[in-house]
This record gives structure tokens, sequence and C-alpha cells, in this order.
């Protein structure tokens, strides 16, 4: 499965960054959830660029649903969407579209697809089609949410500048936290928004580019989800947020932090809270064999630096295989870390509706 | 899927460290391999407990091929392997059995099986059942290195000490690195291997235990391998790994040290050398957009400290829910990262065949 | 897997008869494959009902490739095409919706999706989306074709009226069949036509409707396609041809005749014919131990009348569960059999394109 | 997927006639089942070749269950199974292992595995793995047995002579009569043994070979089973027969009759019956639009006269390619009609247990 993801709930995605539109397909979903437009024009826009601290090149996103919603609801018969591309520029990239970008998918692309791929923008691979991903997550996280369990993603930590962490531990806390960074479009727990935007502009004005850290965290999902060896329930987000482009890594509670620790720190105890099962800490981010324990799920993808800075860099001429200088101009992204934030909430909402329906049936999000 | 992994090449486990014996299947495996048995049986050595720095049960592998290999080649059939399981304690178990091992899937287990999981050992959570994939592994990796593809892990960091790291970007020096990890029982490429031994016995003594983090390098993997989306080498891989007990992160390349990076440093350089396309950095990983760039594929996986430690730590019953006290006796693996090194090696090579076979079709291995 | 069909190439289709547009997305396609988009128009020009025999309501087929198409040449992305939906007339259905239809999918898509169905015209259900397969299988076709294989579609019976039979044994008098019934709206081999649109406007000016049963060859396919067991050629093929709506049996060669023949009659013997392996007969269509053989594949499928008739019938209300009669007027579709046959070589043809791409690699197609 | 089917519930198998044993291994299938090793071996041995209107090869069934199971349940882990191979004659096949036998596996897997293939016997081919269906798919029919929900198969036809039909559309009359079947070693609903096998011992006189008709029935299924399109009940079904070898035709309800029919003959009408919806006739065999509708599943599949005759035939020799003449002795399965219904009626019973899981989810069969 390449542009599918999902094995009862599956999200199907086509498109490129300078077609007509996005196509975004989900499947499986249950009958009778209600379909709120409004709300997925509203994660659109938060997936949107804005302002000098991302790009200055607008894409607004209208859609479209195509099918698969009727009188307002979910008829069980497959959504889909279609977001229209405009305001794109071919001539942007005419001039070095034989220059693969360093750390980008035109070099591969070329060697796969043998000089046939649609080499405009990012073609398939532009950031472009997380629209899809997005408008079709806006629907699975509303149904989630139905089901009280909450997914959201904040920046941990960019270009160095680090936000306080999620209550891992915390319930009742983390709730309170995903609630507020809902609204957000810079979506940070404390007061480091406009030291994260310094650094971007810094980086910016110097034709550079910034990586950094997010942070995910799900509250309510029920424990007994995932699947021992296979189908873990790390297996499945990891795949998933792994395609996302700039990804590199991924890691569970206290990920690589666990390496140095000892058993007798890193273990979670578990304690009975007026009959709820819970642990004191949670260092293994909610769970264990591949299963959820019923504690809040948290974990962490690394961002690189987005490639396309304005800086020479040395490269190779994929026509000739030279070596040749590259100097991009007029499309710089200095930093996708808040934008993909989004992206991974909306990803992962639709996994956990593909895990659920999977544990419990089809007809479960209802 | 659950408890088999791959597309075209597919590895199916069962068994459990109390049942009679462990059984891999792997289907989907070009006819014409040669079968290495006495390989086979190296690598499960390689696994298996060693001395006082992991743990005193001996666990000795026996294992039979029943079919899918036919005068020392495989048939295309399914090759099926049967390892038997020896010297188990069932009695070390039934004293706790009721009590939840914290950081453990016992409770997991326990709520998705509702009470009829096998509790003996861990069942099949068990580390046992990675003898079935290092078996497989085997002939994964004996025919990858038939077409020039070696797979290798090590020990990059051991309770705080820390080995060199593999050559990422120096794909010759790299293939010799990985000859040489290839003979070692405890695989690291520097004089730390009696050092970080000392630190595991320390946390033995203390009744704890001890994690690190494990670096698989693949060298000579041709570009072009892996897709866009949802079927991203990075995806695959951590699929994989994170299938493991025990793998609670996964990283690419530089992985989060490219969050406090900038783009004109993490991005790799192409050049041409003698006709090679190369990158002069290897923060990628060697993946760019999910596929393959030809250079070497590195990664790294944070192992967490192994939840069965003597001290007593608080926990609950499963069948009461109460809070209790739990003290393991008689069972005490301090670190399984050494162990951890060959399971991680075997289930990339799968992997690998599988993505070889999509892309290039079921012959390419013969 | 609901509304995908494959594993290395991949057809997902979504839409309803009363949305905006039907989609269809064809995944994996091998790149630098040329797209006529001519003959995607015509192939969808077949399947139209037409004149008298058919039914009076006009659907034309405009269709957009949105993407993974560039310069004339799949890119290796995901193409994606958009069919919009005209002239449909929801009055029709309002008057009877909540009448179950008796052989139709009303009910059961009632108590699958719980009342949130679409029930215009046949809403997800409808034949209308079959226009998604044509299109893409169009692209596969043509793939196909430059591979010298040969897919097509006759109807070998009609209300009782027979035509000859593909030579089934005889490869190079069955290419000729092919390419003649290609150029045909009304695909048959010998002169009964007129005698079938007889039978069916017959059926029509009943009230009432018709079946059939039509029959494909596919002529040029290597030997050794398919797998033992669980992806037979057969297996793989059945799944997709009763996908379609209406079709209810499928036969290979000489299928359920085979049950009353001996041995001695069944087995078809093999002989060398300049080099080349054939056999004398061909009862197993082409396919043995569920793998293709290099004989012709043929198969046969049963189309059962169409299930909206005008004559009054006995059925509940699927709101109240009462009995009811049920009066349908206006839309009268009184055989699908003509129709079947291209939507059954496009679906067939995009099946061989993933059992190819799986067998020889992704850019077998090329 | 080759050796594996399933989606939720997956059923893996591997193994060859002349190797040490067959493996099935039954992943994801509800904890807490009962299983019933007593039937299982009663289901073995319905299986098992008898009397001389089969073969007189004797291939006793012993069987162990390595995992899965602890004190009589389902663990929730994969159930594998071991059935050992014995008295097997691998001198029988040398002498002629290069002639391709006329309708049989040999010249295509030659073709797939390029000779190295396990010529012994049929290798991994032979009906000797069906013994893996048969094992696991007890346990599926005593799951689906505990929810109300029946399988059975019968010999409708068999060289020419024909059984009484399933009550097909009278649930009540449907139920009795797989009772009665559920009992017998040869299962016919009227009295048509002996005639039945008259005939087989006639062809086995004549050193030919016999075929037949399997009718089986599903009774008790809920409405609302099976998905639209692609995962249609019947492609499911379908697409498991196929891989039994032999089976060259699968029909639904009337199927292929239901050519000849008009729509007032052949659509099914709805009524209420205390309560229930149900059909007037069952043409349809249950399933409309893809899906269940609760009346019972009625299907037929023709199975073709075993290929293994020892009348001579033409055929080629495998290795040059030559014209040569076969001549088999000493194994002769004049019929495997009897024998093939227990195997569908397991593999069925597989099929939807995995379609009920994904329904339902995985607990629904508890």
């Amino acid at each position: 499965m390449k542009n599918s993801i999902g094995t009862s709930v599956i999200l199907t995605l086509a498109g490129e960054s300078h077609g007509e539109a996005i196509i975004a397909v989900l499947d499986g979903f249950a009958p009778g959830i209600p379909v709120d437009e409004a709300f997925i024009a509203e994660q659109l826009s938060r997936r949107r660029p804005q302002g000098a601290a991302d790009t200055a090149r607008r894409e607004p996103d209208d859609f479209r649903i195509l099918s698969g919603v009727f009188n307002g609801f979910t008829t069980g018969a497959p959504v889909s969407i279609f977001i229209p591309n405009v305001n794109t520029r071919s001539i942007d990239y005419e001039a070095t579209h034989t220059l693969a970008r360093p750390s980008h998918a035109d070099y591969t692309a070329h060697v796969k697809y043998d000089g046939f791929e649609d080499w405009r923008g990012g073609g398939h691979f532009s950031g472009r089609i997380t629209a899809g991903i997005v408008a079709a997550g806006a629907i699975a996280i509303g149904a989630l949410t139905r089901k009280g369990i909450k997914v959201g993603t904040h920046i941990l930590e960019c270009a160095g500048i680090a936000d306080k962490p999620f209550a891992a531990a915390d319930p009742e806390a983390l709730s309170d936290q995903l609630d507020t960074i809902a609204t957000l479009d810079f979506p940070v727990l404390s007061d480091v928004r406009d030291a994260m935007a310094a650094r971007i502009l810094e980086a910016k004005s110097d034709g550079d580019s910034v990586g950094g850290i997010i942070q995910t965290a799900v509250c309510g999902l029920p424990a007994g989800v995932g699947e021992p060896w296979f189908s873990s329930l790390e297996g499945e987000i990891a795949n998933a947020l792994f395609s996302i482009g700039g990804i590199k890594g991924v890691e569970f509670g206290s990920g690589f932090a666990l390496a140095g620790m000892r058993g007798s720190q890193a273990n979670d105890s578990f304690f009975n809270k007026d009959g709820q099962i819970r642990t004191a800490t949670n260092h293994s981010g909610g769970i264990n064999g591949g299963i959820s324990n019923g504690m809040p799920l948290i974990f962490n993808a690394a961002v690189k630096p987005t490639p396309s800075i304005s800086r020479p860099q040395a490269t190779i001429d994929t026509g000739s295989g030279k070596d040749a200088v590259l100097e991009l101009k007029g499309r710089h992204d200095p930093a996708i870390v808040r934008r993909i934030c989004i992206v991974a909430s909306s990803l992962v909402a639709i996994v956990l509706c593909d895990q659920l329906a999977l544990r419990f049936g089809t007809d479960y999000l209802r």
C-alpha cells in the first residue's frame, strides 16, 4: 500500500502541488457520524502557511465533499474530498528543475520514476498533499471527540527554543492542555511563540531554515487497543508519522531518554485511582506490549529543517549526472514545524479510528 | 495484520515462551536461494542470553526446517521453521502471575484478552519469539549478502557508555565496519565492551536493569526502493523495529539532532564520485522522500531498560484491581541491548527483501 | 479493503450516482506509460446506456485527469480521475425510497448503515460507479496492449440466445476475435445481436428484465503469474468480478461443465509447438494450480436479470418493517449484460497489471 | 498475500506433502473460545481418504497445538497447529518427475519456480495441505456454532448423479439438513451414496477420474456482513474457494441459472415473518449488494475430475521441453469431491469469522 493507509478505516490520497486538485478518500468510516464542514475549513486554515514566519505564498483552501456525506452525516460509503489547487507558479521551478535539491526527493524520484516524475513544485511529494490529510482527519477528530478521545499536537521545540511538555502522567491536566492548543494557530503551551518566531525569521533572512520537535498526546483512548508484534500501536503511529515529509524520528513516552535510565526509574508503577487503573509515571507513553494501557499516549517526532533554502548548495544535475551548484529563488519555507502539528494530529486521528474499528467493530465510532 | 509482516515477502510468527515451540513462516521468498543451516544456527546462538551480563537461564536453540527448502535451496513455497522451547520454568511465574509487572504487557494483555491470556513467562509477548525472527532473518540476510547488500547492528550506547558510530557517509569504511561486527557476539566498534559489561553487572547486583541505543546500517541497497507517503522506507522499517519488545524510539540519520540544526547544516549535498551519485554528508540516513538514495541507510533505536527487575515495585493485582507490591524472583535479564542487535538486523533484512521484491519482482533475490 | 482492490497496483473508487462526481484513483502504476485520453473517452462511451435496448436516460461521461499524468505519460504518482455526474433525477426515487427493492442492496445497506445510507438512485451501490472502473481500466488496457497482452469480453449468452464462444485453445484465432470485438459496441462474435435485442425489448415491454452470461479472454499473458493457495489467479479475478453488481457466478475454462466430465476428457495435454508450450485443449482456462500456464485465460460470469423492474413486487418497508407493494416508475434498465462486458474487461485488466507488477516488479509495464 | 488469507482473522499455511509436517497458524482469533481437540480430530478424519472409492494410501492425521490455547481456551495469541506427515512414498514420483501432469501444477510451478520447486507428490500444491485448513477451520466452526451460525457442505452432484439440494429459502428446514450432514462421512441429503460410489469405482477401474459439484450453506449469519464493491461476501468466499485445488467455478444462489431467468422470476421478494425480514425465494443466495441479508447463504463450487489418472497422456518433459507420454502408476485418487466438502466448510468458516470480526469487533465470537 502506498498512497493508502489503514485496514478497516482507510485514507487514500492523490494529487500534486501543481495539478488541478488534491483528492482524499476516507473509506470504512462508520455511518451516522455528523460531519462539520466549518470545522474542516478551520483545520485547513490552520494548515495554511501564515505570515512572515512561514512563507509569503498564499494557499487558500476551498474544498468540496463529493460523496459519502448525506444530510450532514456520513453514509458509510467512502467520503471523497476535492481540494482545488490555486496560485501555483510553475515558472518558479522550470529553470532549476533538473538540479536535485539536497535532502529532498528530487533525486530519488528521478531514479524511481526514471525521469517521468512531475518535477513541478514537489509533484506528488509536495507538502500540499497534506491538505488531504487534514481535511479527512478533521472528520476523524470529530468522531473521536464524540467518544471522549482527544488528539492534539504542540511544538515541543523549535530552533532550539523549548516549550513546556504535555502533562504525560496527569490525564486531567493534559485534557485542559489539549483544549487550550486546539484553538491556537501557533500551538505552544507556554509563552515561547515570539522567541521561536524570531529564530525562524533570523534563519529566513540568512537564506536558511530551522527544524524542531513536535509532541502529540491522545487522551481518553481505552486500554486494549493495538496488537502485539506487527500491529503495535507504536508501529502503526510511527508508520503514519514517517510518511509526513520532514519527519526523521519518532519516540514514545520518554523515548531516547529511556536509554540512559535504569529500570527502577523507567518503570511505570500501576495504581488504582477510584477504580481506574493508572500509572504513577508515564515513561511508556501509554503503550505496553504494543497495546494501549489507558494512560495518555504521548509521542514526539523530529522535524528536520526544510531543505529548500536559498543559499547556494553543491549538487548534481539529474539529467547529466554532473556536479552543479543550485541557488533556489522565490520559494522559501523557513520552517514547517508549526504546520506539521495539525498534519500529525489529523493523521494520528485516522490511525486511531482504524485501530478502534478493528478492535471494536465498524460501528464503534457512531 | 498482527503476527505477520510484509506484503510480497511475509514473515508470520507463532508461539509462546512456555509452549512447545516457536514457529516462523517465511512466505514469498524467491526460489533457488541457497539456505545455509549452519548460518541460521550461528545467528540463533548470537541471540541467546550469554554469561553473567545477560541471564543465567540457558536457552539452547535447535531448529528444524519443515518446508520450503529442498536440496539446500528455497523452493518458492513458504519456509516454515520449528524451534522447540526447552528449559522453561512455569513455577517461576505462578506465585505472582496476577500482579501486573510495571511497563510490561501483563496488564494490557489482561485487558485485551480478558483474562484468557497465557501468563506463563511473557506468553506471546515473550522475547523468546524473537528466535523465529532471527531464524527466518538468517535466510534473508544470506539472500541480501549474495546481492551485495549488507545489514548489521551494533550497540551505539549502553548504560551511558557510548560506542563509536557507523561511518554513515563513507560506504567503503562502513562496509568494513559491518564485516567486523558480523563476527562479534558483543557487537561494538571500539573497545567499550568491558565498560558496558561492568555497568550491566552493577545494575544487576542492584536488582535493577539498564537500557541503551542500537544502531543499524544497510550498505549496498540500490536507490529507488520504498514509496512516497504511506509505504516510506522509514515507515516500513520503523513499524518493524517498534514490534520488537523494548524499543521505544526510532530515528533515521541524524534523527532528533536534526531538530536543532539549520538547513545549511543538515542538507546532504549530492556529488558525482566516479559516475556514482553520493552525498557529502548523510544526515538523511540514506532516505529522501521515503525512498532510498543509494547512500547507506543508518538508523537508531532506543531500547528501554528491561522491566523485570527484582526490586519491590508498586503495582495492581489484575484480578481484583487492588494495589499491591511485586517482588520478582529468579528471572532477571538486566539488559537485552546486546541481543536486540541481531533481532533488529534480522527483521530489517526481511523488510528489505519485501521492499526489493515489490520494487523489482519476486525473482530479484535469486 | 473495501473500495480499494489490489496490492501493488491499486484501484480506489468513491462516489455515488447522485453525488457530484465519481472518483477513481489508480495507484502504483509504472511511470512512463502513455495515457491516451481519447481511448479513455471511447471506453467510457461503450459503457454508456444506449438506445432502446438499454435505457432512455442519457449519462454523458466527461472526465478530467487530476493527477499522475504529465506531458501525456504516467508519472508513477497516483492517477486520479474525476467523472462528473449529470442528468440525475432524485425525484424518481423519493416516493418509494423506504421500500426495499427485491434482490437489490436497499435492504442490506439499510441494515448495515442503519438508515444513514444514501438512498438516492443506488447511492454507492449504483452501477454509475463503474464509470470509474472503466476510466482507470482504460489505462491498464493500454499498458497491457503495449506488452502484447489483450483482454476482451463478449456476451456469451443473453435472454437465452447464445453467441459463438471464444476459441479457447487457439491463441491465434482468439487474438483475431479479441481485435474484432474491441471495436463493437454490442460485443458478439456471430450474428446474434438483433435476436438478443428483440428479447431485451420484449422483456422491457413486459415491465421485466433479462440476464445473461459474459465471457472474458486474455491472450498473451506469460506463464507463471498468480500464486498457489490464497492469491490464485482464479481467486483474484473472481474477487474482482463478484464486486460488479449483478454478477452471481464465475467459472474458469469449462467451469461447471467439468463436473460431468472424466479426467481423460477434461485434462489438457501439453505439447511443444515450435518451442512454445501449449495445451491441446483448454478446459483449465489457462490456469493450473492458481498460476497461468501461457494459454489464453478464459472465464465466464453469470449476470442476473436487473432487479429494477416495473411490475408490482411484494416487499417490506425498511422503516416500519411492514409488508408493502413496490411499483417502480421511470427507471428501467432491462439488461446490463452489454454494458457489463467493458466493466469486466477493465477490472480484469487492472487485476492483471497488479499481478504482473507483483511478479515482475513495478517497472514491468513500461 | 499468498499463503495467508484474511484481514482480522488470518489463516497462514505452510508445508509440503513430503515434508515433515503441515503447519497452520490461525491469528486474530478472539480469546476465551473453547477449543475442542476431539472435534478437530473428527474433522481431520472426515478429510482423510477412505476406502475404495477414495484411494488406498492411508494418511493418518495426528496433530498438536503448539500455541494459542491455554487450559482449553484460545488466549488471543495465534493458534499454531502442527500436523505431521507420515506414510509418504517419494519413490512413486521419482521416475516421472520431469514429465508435467496435464491439468496439474507441475508445469506452472516449474515456470514460476524455475526448477527449484519441490516436485515430490504435489509439493506445496498437494491436497495434503488442506489438513491445515480443516484443523484450523474446526476451531472456526466451533466458534460460529456457539453464535448460532452453522456451516455445512454436501455433494450436490458427482459423476452425473444428483443429490437433493439444500432448502435455500427455508431456514428451519435447512438447519435440520445441516445437522444431518454434519455427522456423515459421505455428505448427501438423499439416498445417492451407493450410486455415486459405483460411478467413482467405474472410473477408477478405467484408470480415470470423475468430478462433481459441492453445495455449501450457512445458516444464522446476521444481515449486514460483507462490504459493497471490493470486499463483497461473494468475492471473499469465492477467493477462498478458488484457492482449493480442483475448484473451477463458484456460483451463488441460482448462479448461472439466473442468466436464463427474467427479473420477475429471479427477484426475491421481501416479507415480514413474525418480525423477521425474509425473502420468499432465495435466488440471491442470501447476499445483496455484497452484503448478507439474513437469509441462508447458498453457493455451489464446481470440482474438476482429479488430473492424476493412470491412462497414458500426451505431455511435455519440463526439463527438455520435448513431447513425451506420461503413465502414472501407484497413486490414483479417482474423486476428491467427498473430501473437498469439509475443506470448503472449514475455509468458509474462517472467512466468516474474519468478516464478523471486521464488522463487529475482535471480541464478537466470544
